[in-house]
């Protein structure tokens, strides 16, 4: 059912470099690696390098081909653990080599127990290695009885297992753990009893058979059903429960914490998952996203200021890009009906994170000047042409972002309005509503583009939104360009929609964002934009910021785009190919937009209860949500060709309108769309039934 | 059978500007557009932009709905002509805009007739228009009884048809010509007598099954099929049949000739066409070869000078690139046995070419100090770092590519020396011959590459393979870096074996090839080297410098992992899908690779008689030679899995050598692979079995 493709070839060697240990590989830092080698040395290099023919790769195994060392490998991972197996074609001295990048590794003579320090160096991440077969000896590099020379440098440690020459078949499974090597050999006899590669992977197979049938999907071709499950797989990857039999090692304060009886998670890229994985989860899996919830506030808690992280990982809160997005997260699972985490407490940490914490991107530290000035005048003021850095905490290559963060910051405000009136916060609701709408602050009514203002209020001039603000637009947006941020409101479309003028310029707008061409060549474009990816025309499908840009068509009386577009987005940058996802796949942020897309709808505003209605590719979906209950799309006629919504029904009854609310679905419901070839120019464009916005316009 | 991919949406806006007319778009210069109104003006620029849903596109039709216009179109060519259907789906006033880019239009009030100048201004395109409805009006934008204001602007020339708003389907057919208006409308009146898209579409079809079918195949998947058929349909893109009812306008003398009953072709790249286009027509189109070598005399005896072109074009020979490979395109027509040209007359104008002429990339023009140079020193000098140009003729962004212009003339004085040889010339058969290894004066044998040397004789330092010589390395290189020229001795493999100390290291030296990482970010790599695409470590499948490399295992003894690497790049980089091609196409020059290497065998040396044999992917390729044998290869169990040859017969007999000679399988023949999933890497490894380098290492 499941196929993942390697990587494309671009710009990779065709080599591995040793076997990967799962898990403990942390954003490149170096890692455990495990090396079977046979007869003499073929390289010097601290980590063998092979020439390989994959033979398989799913979720639960691996099956490699080392063709010119002649050895085959069988692998499968378990939850905190692994089992290989290695084949060699010949009778010969067999080795395998156990290596850390920076740590410690030590033998008792049969097995391999040790650590690696990672990133901040309060984590570790520890190691437990046994073998079916005894070793003859097991030794250092280049010492002991091991004949094989091979360098070692700085802490990149190894340990070298030798066998007997008639042992052609190793079997080596391992344990890791967050919390000791105690702990990593217990987390193995849990989960790995046996030496059987085959009956790991089938467990493994179990497990994702049982969670992607979250989501029963029938009609659409082989192809799109394989990108659909692969993508639904991949919306798992992140955040990952490190929770270890009720403990779990939190890097917020370097304890070791019961989790009372809850899954601990973390890991998570929030600026690009608020959007459409967490969601997505708070319709398949409301109690994980409850728990996740509850990850967040106990991590603000841990936390030495209390505030609420944004991109929390094993290793802490590492603070990356603009925004504070995790109360989109609570508002979002809260608004659609997700209890058992104190609301309160979410509130306070991220009201700490918006107003006590300085907004300037990549960077924990309390308020600034720029945060002052943001408070007096409502936008964050960016440096005029030429002019030098004068706030000494902005980040030297991330820089102000000013657009990006008034932009993000506009929302979080209105998602933390949104919490206040929940806990009767009256004053609280009103200062964050008013804050919501300083986007206002730079709109340019000449250009109808979000553009960046100096601190005399004047726009930064002469200004090309493709291309102005250095490295990734970091002196103004944020990875994206101007293009993107055009776009940048989704808690209040109406509003936009009035700023640009109405439906039909707001809508010529959005044409021209599918249409400007690059303007530079393909790879001088990519080289200053190098994240806004997947173009067509200044669209990129390759980052979060855009992804809600093609339903926007729904709220100026157009539907029928959105329905093409999306069928063409999905169909050209997302393939069951060696293309792959067009850019970062940023742990599930990516690919939620592709399983909510190819079932039809998707969440425009995360926190608000509307849900926008595209075009699906299935003829028929059914979600199982949380509760038991089914929601199911029926798309009648649904075919590549027949990409168009000529009518609709809800639960039932007639439906014009291309949006539909969460309440709607929540105890089950039903969409069903007749599909046909041809727009029907006239379903859902009467411009009252245009989404909800988020916000009454004042 | 045949499919052709839209090109991806990477990059592009999704509109199209008008509508073609086929052939007359020269290299982006501005062309003739047809464009279909209806109603009120939807855009103010001089061509329509449509929004289109495209329907299907093959080499004899094209159909597209523009959706926001509600008209459907279809289209179909002939060789010099093509017809439209527009079918509006309304009635209204209904206008056909016709656009000249740089020329004149007129109109007698029925037809349209007129011309467009490109690029030298001596050749021009001719066009003659007319419809199957008589218009009710003919006149110009903005003006006469048109009610319809476009700016017109510098010689942006455009007439405008209006019809009956009844006449809902309008069809509209059109000849070009180079020679002038009146053969524009012989030509469409000779080849299209209807007004009917299907009749022509029909016809077309079988003209190019016809074609397509001088190689058939079995087995293979669906999408290999295809890819092989698109590849072998691009093969056929260049060079074109100029010829008009027995005459041609040539733009090497700028007068119409008589083609003496011979079709007269031209718009060769052959940089990139020597390699294997060529080759491959040489076995299936030998007539339409020979045609295509008499035209490259021809042009050289319309030239002033009398010099082989080395990019002749509609234009004239626009001189691009470095080398002068017409030479290899007729050693190789010669020695397979092509017959009915004038060798010494080809011998006289590719010896002036090689030695009146400068070796300076792009510039025709004398000899300079820098062939003087050449000729005493035997390398083209480099500057050094930092150091001025100082001979005026070098282009000024084509740089010298010293390594690139010596060791590309080192191949075409091989080449030349082989002629003599045929000629008796035995002076010059030496001449050229000694030349021909002025390779090894740039080897430097510290690293195993080659390397640019100053004119004092030292290798220029500090020195990086991959990044040095700026734009597409081309103070060094050209287009490709220094990895890629590396491997560019096709002529004398083995005396490069030789040079680099033998077969295990020649063959690590290309291991390193496909292992190097890029070195730097995807984007900058490509920003630096934008036609160094489509990588595997440093090795390029994008640009045909690189095309023989994956071949050169067979020299060192492991034909193993040429089959492996043969299979592993058909499939990464050449698939059917919105990928695309990797690179620049390049007229049929990078198809032909895909041709040839689906086939199973590859020309590395162009002009010698032998064939490297690599890893097929269809069980049976029957190529009907011009002769009317039949050369068949078949791959027994083969699938991708088995792509490892376990045994071989040639004509029927054991067959253990990687590559077979020409005069095997003139007469017809067949070669018989028995395949497997695992390499048997005794297969051709012998080192006395390797493929038959050009000229005894002296």
């Amino acid at each position: 059912m499941l196929r993942v493709y390697p990587e494309r070839a671009d710009y990779t060697s065709d080599v591995i470099h040793g076997l990967p240990v799962a898990v403990t590989s942390h954003r490149g830092s170096s890692a455990f690696n495990i090396s079977p080698i046979q007869g003499k040395a073929v390289s010097n290099s601290r980590v063998q390098a092979y020439s390989y023919d994959l033979e398989k790769i799913t979720p639960y195994s691996y099956s490699v081909f080392l063709d010119e060392a002649n050895i085959h490998v069988n692998y499968s991972p378990s939850y905190h653990s692994g089992i290989y197996e290695f084949n060699f074609d010949k009778e010969d001295d067999n080795y395998i080599v156990v290596n850390v990048g920076n740590g410690n590794l030590e033998t008792d003579g049969k097995s391999i127990s040790g650590f690696q320090v990672i990133d901040n160096s309060i984590s570790k991440i520890y190691l437990y290695v046994e073998t079916e077969q005894i070793p003859t000896s097991v030794g250092r590099w280049g010492k002991d009885q091991i004949n094989y020379q091979v360098k070692q440098s700085g802490n990149n440690g190894a340990l070298v297992l030798r066998f007997n020459k008639n042992d052609k078949n190793i079997r080596l499974r391992y344990g890791i753990s967050f919390i000791s090597t105690e702990q990593a050999k217990k987390n193995l006899n849990k989960e790995i009893t046996v030496y059987d590669v085959e009956k790991v992977a089938l467990a493994g197979r179990a497990v994702w058979n049982a969670t992607l049938s979250k989501i029963s999907i029938e009609g659409g071709t082989e192809d799109q059903k394989t990108v659909f499950y692969t993508s639904l797989y991949r919306t798992y990857e992140r955040m990952i429960n490190i929770s270890e039999e009720g403990k779990y090692f939190s890097a917020f304060d370097g304890k070791i914490h019961d989790d009372g009886g809850h899954a601990f998670f973390t890991d998570d890229w929030i600026w690009d998952t608020y959007r459409a994985t967490h969601p997505l989860r708070v319709l398949i899996e409301p109690e994980m996203e409850a728990n996740m919830v509850n990850s967040y506030i106990q991590m603000a808690q841990q936390s030495p200021q209390g505030w609420m992280p944004t991109f929390p990982e094993v290793t802490g809160d590492s603070h990356r890009m603009n925004g504070n997005h995790a109360v989109a997260v609570i508002l979002d699972a809260y608004s659609k009906g997700l209890r058992g985490f104190d609301l309160k407490a979410a509130y306070k940490a991220c009201k700490g994170a918006l107003t006590e914490k300085s907004l300037l991107p990549w960077m924990k530290v309390p308020v600034t000047e720029l945060d002052q000035f943001y408070n007096s005048n409502g936008y964050f003021p960016a440096l005029k042409p030429g002019e030098k850095e004068n706030c000494a905490q902005v980040h030297s290559w991330e820089k102000r972002q000013p657009v990006a963060v008034t932009l993000g910051t506009c929302y979080d405000d209105w998602c933390l309005s949104q919490i206040a009136k929940q806990l009767n916060k009256t004053d609280d609701y009103q200062y964050f509503l008013k804050r919501s709408y300083n986007y206002r602050n730079l709109f340019n009514p000449e250009t109808s583009f979000f553009h960046p203002k100096d601190a005399e209020g004047k726009f930064i001039e002469p200004f090309d939104y493709r291309f102005s603000g250095g490295p990734g637009a970091r002196e103004y947006y944020d990875e994206n360009n101007g293009w993107t941020f055009r776009w940048d409101v989704q808690h209040n479309v109406a509003d936009l929609v009035k700023l640009m003028g109405g439906a039909d310029k707001f809508a010529r707008n959005l044409d021209a964002t599918f249409r400007e061409p690059l303007g530079k060549s393909k790879y001088d474009f990519y080289s200053s934009l190098p994240d806004h990816t997947g173009n067509v025309g200044q669209f990129s499908m390759a980052n979060e910021p855009s992804f809600h840009i093609p339903y926007l068509y729904n709220y100026a009386g157009q539907p029928w785009k959105t329905q093409k577009r999306i069928r063409q987005l999905l169909r050209y940058w997302y393939r069951n190919d060696l293309m792959g996802v067009p850019g970062d796949e940023d742990g599930g942020g990516m690919t939620a937009f592709v399983v909510f897309s190819s079932m039809g709808f998707y969440p425009v505003t995360p926190g608000s209860m509307s849900y926008n209605i595209g075009s699906p590719l299935f003829n028929d979906v059914k979600v199982r949500l949380g509760n038991g209950k089914i929601f199911e799309i029926v798309a009648k006629n649904c075919s590549e060709e027949n990409k168009y919504i000529q009518s609709a029904l809800l639960n039932g009854k007639e439906w014009n309108k291309p949006w539909f609310n969460h309440s709607d679905i929540a105890n089950g419901g039903s969409l069903i769309l007749i599909m046909g070839n041809k727009a029907n120019k006239n379903w859902g464009s009467n411009l009252e039934d245009a989404p909800p916005s988020a916000t009454p316009i004042p």
